[in-house]
C-alpha cells in the first residue's frame, strides 16, 4: 500500500494523507466506539482529486471505504487494514442556493445542519432531520437514503435529491447535476446511488430540493384504546390535515410505561392504562386557520373513540416535554441495557400480530426478557428494542432471528431506514428474493467490477 | 420469426398471438395514426407467461416492443418489421386495494383511469393525472415516469410507486413488490424500471401508494405584470397554502390571447394586456379554513401587486371554464397548425431570457413564425408550441436545434415529462454528459446484454 499512498498523496498532498495513531483515534461506529482500522485515512478536497485517488486505486485494485459523519448504525464504515478509507470531511462548501427554484447545491462531506441552516437564511426549510443532524453529512444521508421524523409529510432523503454527483470506482465522474423537478430525459441515474450505501459509487456534490418554511405548529400526545383505533386515527388525520400531518409517532405502552414511570425524568401526561399512545404533529402554514382547523381534527378524533384522551401542548416547553418522552434513547438504555435495536417495516395491517406474536416468542425463550416498541407507523416503520439481560453474540443472533423471521411471510424489510452494512447482511433473503440480490450483484458488477467500494458490505461475496 | 411465434402462441394460446391485419389496424402513435408495422403482437395473460415468451424470444435473439396504451408522444411503441410486440392489455387486474395501509396492487395493463376509480371506492385517492386516463396504462405510467398536472404537489408517477415486478430480458422475474414507505434493505431496485421507457425490463405489476382524498378545490385565473412577479408569486403561495398548493400553471401572453382572442371557445376571464397569466388551484381538506386561507393568500398577492388582477372560481362551471382555456389543444391546433411541440425543462430563474431569446431566434429565421408558451411552471416543465407554416422535416430539425441547444449551457432538459424515445434520442447529449450516457449504456449491457427490449430507443446503438 505504501506506493500507491506516495502516489495519492502527490494528488492531494502528504497532509491529507492520515496514517498510524491519526487512523486509530477514529471511532467508526458511535455505538461500540470502535477505532478505525484503515490501512490509511485519504482526504480528497475536490472531485478532481477523488477521481484521480480512485483511478489509482482502481488500477492498483486497492478496496476503499468512504467515510461521511460516521453516525451509521450497520457498520456500513467499518474499515479493515487492507483498505483505504476517503473521507469527505474536506468538501463541505455549500456552492449555491436559489430561493427562486427552491434548490441548493452541496459538497457531500456538509453536514446536515449546514445545509438546514443555509435554506433557512432563505426563509426556506431542508425537509430531512434526525437526530445526528450536526455530524452527519448529506452524502450519508444520501448514500443511506436517511429517513427521519417527518417522512411521513416529506418523504426520506430520495425525494430531497434533485441531482447529484458521484465517481465511480474507476474514477469516472458521473454529473448527474439536474436541478428541475421534472427531467425524463434518460434514465434518471441519480436512483442507483441514493441508498446504495456507498457500494455503487462515492457521491461527492448534490442538488437538493428546499421546501416552504411552516409558521405554525401543533403538537398533541393521544392514548388509543385499540390498534384499530391508532389505524383509524391515522386515517381521520390524513382526511381531515392532509398534507400537514407530519409525525404519527406510536407508543406501544411498554414504551410509554417503562419512560414515563420507571425513568424519572418524565412525568405521564396522560394515564399509563392505555394499549397505544401517539405524538401527532402538524405543520401549517396559516397560523389562523391551522390551529383551528388541528382542534377540529382531535375533538373529532374523541368524538369517534378513535382517541380516548388527549393532551395539547401550548408551548414549545410542553411541545418538547412531550417529545422528551418519545426520543429518551438514554433512558431507554439505562433501563433495559444490555439491549438489541432493531430498525424495521412492515405492512401496516400486520403490526399488532406482529408483535404480539413477537412478544410471546420471546417470553418462551427468556421469560425475564423485556421488549419496548415504537414507530413511525405511517411510514410502516417500527423500532423495537429488546433485553434478555445478556449481550453476547449467541443471544443477539437467536433475537435476531426471532425480529427478523417473521418478516419474510409478511412482506416486511429487515431495514426502514438504518440500511444493510455489513450488520444485517445476512439478513436481506428474508425481504428480498434471490432474483432481487441477483440483480443487486448484477449491478454491483457492472460498475464496480472489481468489488473495491465498501468492499462485502450490503450484498456478501458470491459464491465460487 | 414463424417458428418462435408458434413456440409463443403454445404459451399464450393461438388467439393472443396476433399477425396480418390485426396488428396493422393498430395505431402505434395517436397523433401521427401510423399504423403498428410489427412481425406479430403478443398478448400473455400472467407474468408467467410473459416471463416465458421472454425466455423464447431471448434464445432466438427476438428484439420485443412493449405495448401499453399507446397514447405516448416520442414514438416510444414504433415496432419494426422484424420486431414483436408485447402487449400488456390482458393484465389489467387491480389485484389488492388496502385502505388501511394506503396501497393498491395493480397488473400493469390496467388503465390509469380504472386505478383512480378503485381508490376512490376506498375513499382515497390515486394522484397521478394526465388527459391520457381512459386509454394509458399504469405499466406506460411507470416506465415513462408519467407527470401530469399534480406533479407539484404529489410529484410524478415515481412517487407514487411502492414496488413493483418486472421481467427481464432473459425472462427472470424480479418481484420487489414493497408495501412500505421507508424499506432501506439494499438497493432500490424499483428505481431501474421507472422512467427507463421499457428498455430495462418490462414492467408486469406494482404497488402504489395512494393519498386521502381532499374534500375543497379552490380555484383561480390571475394577471402578473412580470416574470419576477409570476416566481414571487410561486414562492409567495408556496409559503401560505404549504401543502395544499396543487397546480400552478403559467400562460405567457401569446398563449393566453390565442386561446381567448382567436378562437372562438372562449371568452378572456381577465383582460388580454398583461406578459403572464397564472391558474392557480389549492386542494384541501377543511372546507371551513380552507377557502379562507386561499382568499387571504390572493389578497395577498394583489397587495403586493404580484398580482394585478385576479378571477376566483366560484363554481365546478366556472372552474372547467379556466382550465378549459389552458388545456385547448384542439384550439391551438387549429390556430397553429402545421405545428412542432415542446417539451422541455429548465431552472425556473431561467426561463424568461430563455423564452424571449428563442422568439427573438425564431423571428430571425422565420418572420412569420408563431410560437406560444404554457408551463407547469412550479416544476421547471415548459411546454412550447411553434408553427413557421411548414411541417417537413427539415424545418422541423432546425426548429429542434433552435428549442434543444440553448438548454445544454442552462442546465435543461430535453424531456420533462414526454420521454426521449425516439423522438427525441439525438438530442439526449444535450442534456446527458458523455459519462452519464456512457452510464446508462453501462446498465443497458448489464441488463440486456442482446439490446432486445425496446431496441435502439433512449440511447443510440453504441459506435464499433
Amino acid at each position: 500500500m505504501d506506493a500507491l499512498l506516495r502516489q495519492i498523496a502527490a494528488v492531494v498532498g502528504d497532509g491529507n494523507v492520515l496514517t498510524g495513531e491519526a487512523v486509530t483515534a477514529r471511532r467508526v461506529d458511535w455505538l461500540s466506539g470502535a477505532p478505525c482500522q484503515a490501512g490509511a485515512i485519504v482526504r480528497p478536497g475536490s472531485t478532481a482529486e477523488l477521481a484521480e485517488v480512485m483511478r489509482l486505486c482502481h488500477v492498483a485494485r486497492q478496496p476503499v471505504v468512504t467515510h461521511g459523519g460516521l453516525t451509521g448504525l450497520v457498520h456500513g464504515a467499518e474499515t479493515a487494514k487492507d483498505e483505504l478509507a476517503v473521507s469527505l470531511e474536506r468538501m463541505t462548501a455549500i456552492e449555491d442556493v436559489d430561493p427562486i427554484g427552491a434548490t441548493l447545491t452541496v459538497q457531500a462531506g456538509a453536514p446536515l445542519q449546514s445545509v438546514q441552516e443555509a435554506a433557512e437564511a432563505v426563509d426556506l426549510q431542508f425537509a430531512l432531520d434526525l437526530g445526528a443532524r450536526g455530524s452527519c453529512t448529506i452524502g450519508g444521508n444520501i448514500a443511506t437514503n436517511a429517513g427521519g421524523i417527518r417522512v411521513i409529510r416529506y418523504g426520506m432523503m430520495r425525494q430531497q435529491v434533485l441531482g447529484l454527483e458521484a465517481v465511480l470506482a474507476d474514477g469516472t465522474v458521473v454529473s448527474s447535476m439536474n436541478h428541475m423537478l421534472k427531467n425524463n430525459a434518460g434514465f434518471d441515474l441519480k436512483q442507483l446511488f441514493i441508498g446504495s450505501e456507498g457500494t455503487l459509487g462515492i457521491v461527492t456534490r448534490a442538488v437538493l430540493h428546499l421546501q416552504p418554511p411552516t409558521s405554525d405548529m401543533q403538537t398533541a400526545l393521544v392514548a388509543c384504546p385499540s390498534f384499530e383505533a391508532v389505524t383509524g386515527l391515522l386515517a381521520h388525520l390524513a382526511q381531515t390535515l392532509g398534507g400537514s400531518l407530519a409525525a404519527f409517532e406510536v407508543m406501544w405502552q411498554s414504551h410509554y410505561r417503562l419512560l414515563t414511570e420507571e425513568s424519572s425524568r418524565h412525568r405521564p401526561p396522560l394515564a399509563t392504562d392505555s394499549p397505544y399512545y401517539v405524538i401527532l404533529e402538524s405543520l401549517g402554514n396559516d397560523p389562523q386557520s391551522h390551529a383551528a382547523q388541528f382542534g377540529r381534527a382531535l375533538e373529532g378524533a374523541l368524538e369517534s373513540e378513535l382517541v380516548s384522551d388527549a393532551v395539547l401542548a401550548q408551548s414549545g416547553s410542553q411541545r418538547q416535554a412531550l417529545w422528551d418522552i418519545r426520543e429518551d434513547i438514554e433512558g431507554l438504555l439505562q433501563a433495559l441495557s444490555p439491549l438489541f435495536a432493531f430498525d424495521i417495516s412492515l405492512p401496516i395491517p400486520a403490526m399488532e400480530g406482529y408483535v404480539t406474536r413477537l412478544e410471546a416468542a420471546l417470553a418462551d425463550d427468556w421469560p425475564g426478557a423485556r421488549m419496548v416498541t415504537f414507530g413511525h407507523l405511517g411510514d410502516g416503520n417500527l423500532h423495537i428494542s429488546i433485553s434478555t439481560g445478556s449481550a453476547d453474540p449467541t443471544t443477539r443472533r437467536a433475537v435476531e432471528r426471532l425480529v427478523y423471521t417473521p418478516l419474510a411471510e409478511l412482506g416486511g424489510s429487515v431495514s426502514a431506514e438504518h440500511g444493510i452494512g455489513l450488520e444485517k447482511r445476512d439478513y436481506l433473503a428474508l425481504s428480498r428474493t434471490p432474483e432481487e440480490i441477483g440483480l443487486m450483484h448484477t449491478l454491483k458488477r457492472a460498475l464496480d467490477p472489481y468489488g473495491l467500494l465498501n468492499r462485502h458490505k450490503v450484498l456478501a461475496p458470491e459464491a465460487g
